[in-house]
């Protein structure tokens, strides 16, 4: 009889919000020891994430991409855009406790930090009463954001909201008055909604405006000077905190 | 004549949550490379920021501890207490530019992100004006906490509220009430405050607690399953998001 092999582990890794220095040190270290990586992507790209750790992986790494079968084809409304991305998480779920149960770790790269907004979540709680699964936390995009605008984003008691721009926009505008300081995430096409949330809730004049935050192409810029239109879906909104400051 | 020396720069270095592999490549590197450190700490304390980073600092290098004059000696809506403060802010300010100015880079420890209510901001806004100042970005202590308790904070539309446990009961009871996802931070001797208005919100039982976020002596429960009575300084609450989840 052989020895059962002990089974792997699957490490969520954030990589933080894009700057490759801005890394932690475990994630470093865990892509550069893993001998398995997976990782989300539109079909038919390289994948954002992937191209972020290049040059990190070891040459003979075993790549796992994950294609979304589903973006913005289906209104995310529609049953079927749940029932389709459901079974696509079941899947890579099923590869991945596969790979685990044959005792390989395996690295799944998330972009920013895997328990915030991110695709890992729904794979997490598919896998981890089946295997081993370990998250890595990292700096979110909305930390190198308000780092970019060189601005404290909470001072004192100051309450901060983080609103995702897909909100209705009645409910935008009642969130915006009610908060001290203001992260908007989910921006892209939503951006034009989010400008009128803005200026009924009165606090247009306050908004700062990141894309890109840390990576290549970083732009930091108030919103009144800002173009119109759609936003890149790596576009973040911030109003700071206004809190006691000895 | 001399030529003139070129100007240092001050660095506010977030350290993250507290396990040394969390924090950044890039904090890692300045943190050896730099000839002068400067941190806060409490009167006749070691400073827990120092501690933290025991190992990685060059052996000769420059220390300047920053001693807090008061801390909880004074009450916060005294007006001493914010004028002993801004002086002593004006002090080290002074001291950390004048350092610039002669040349040298200036690591200052920042425990968690500095711009997410850390002491560094009040050092930024005196010195942006005077002498360079570069932030880096860290692993806030919330998103340890949140992966302590092996859960997602947030899920498609959630909208995440940050309260510092320091507000008016009230205060914290309506903003319980309204948000999805729920973190509390600076939690310590505000806690039977905080727990009793997580009861009146209805959401004491979805309610988790984490202490020393990936330290050593991290614990996590529920609020349920907690002591009665204050906490250390390093709790922090969590209510998890329970939005959308194909």
């Amino acid at each position: 009889m052989s020895t059962p092999v002990p089974c792997g582990t699957i490490w969520g890794v954030g990589l933080g919000p894009g700057d490759p220095e801005l890394m932690s040190l475990r994630a470093d270290r865990l892509l550069r020891e893993t001998r398995h990586v997976a990782y989300f992507r539109k079909a038919g790209r390289k994948g954002h994430a992937r191209q972020s750790v290049e040059g990190l992986l070891a040459t003979d790494v075993v790549e796992y991409p994950m294609e979304y079968p589903v973006t913005t084809e289906i209104p995310v409304s529609d049953p079927a855009y749940n029932a389709t991305l459901s079974a696509f998480y079941e899947r890579v779920s099923d590869h991945l406790a596969a790979l685990a149960r044959s005792g390989a770790d395996v690295v799944v790269l998330c972009e920013g930090d895997p328990f915030f907004y991110g695709s890992f979540m729904h794979l997490h709680s598919r896998l981890k009463d089946r295997v081993p699964v370990r998250v890595v936390p990292a700096i979110t995009g909305m930390s190198a954001a308000w780092t970019a605008t060189d601005q404290p984003i909470t001072w004192g008691d100051d309450v901060l909201t983080v609103l995702p721009a897909t909100l209705p926009e009645d409910e935008l505008v009642q969130r915006l008055k009610g908060s001290d300081a203001v992260v908007v995430m989910k921006i892209g096409t939503n951006m034009p909604k989010l400008r009128r949330a803005l200026a009924q809730a009165g606090r247009a004049d306050q908004t700062w405006l990141v894309q890109y935050a840390s990576q290549s192409g970083e732009r930091v810029m108030k919103l009144s000077d800002a173009e119109e239109g759609r936003m890149p879906y790596f576009t973040i909104a911030l109003i700071h905190g206004q809190g006691r400051r000895p």
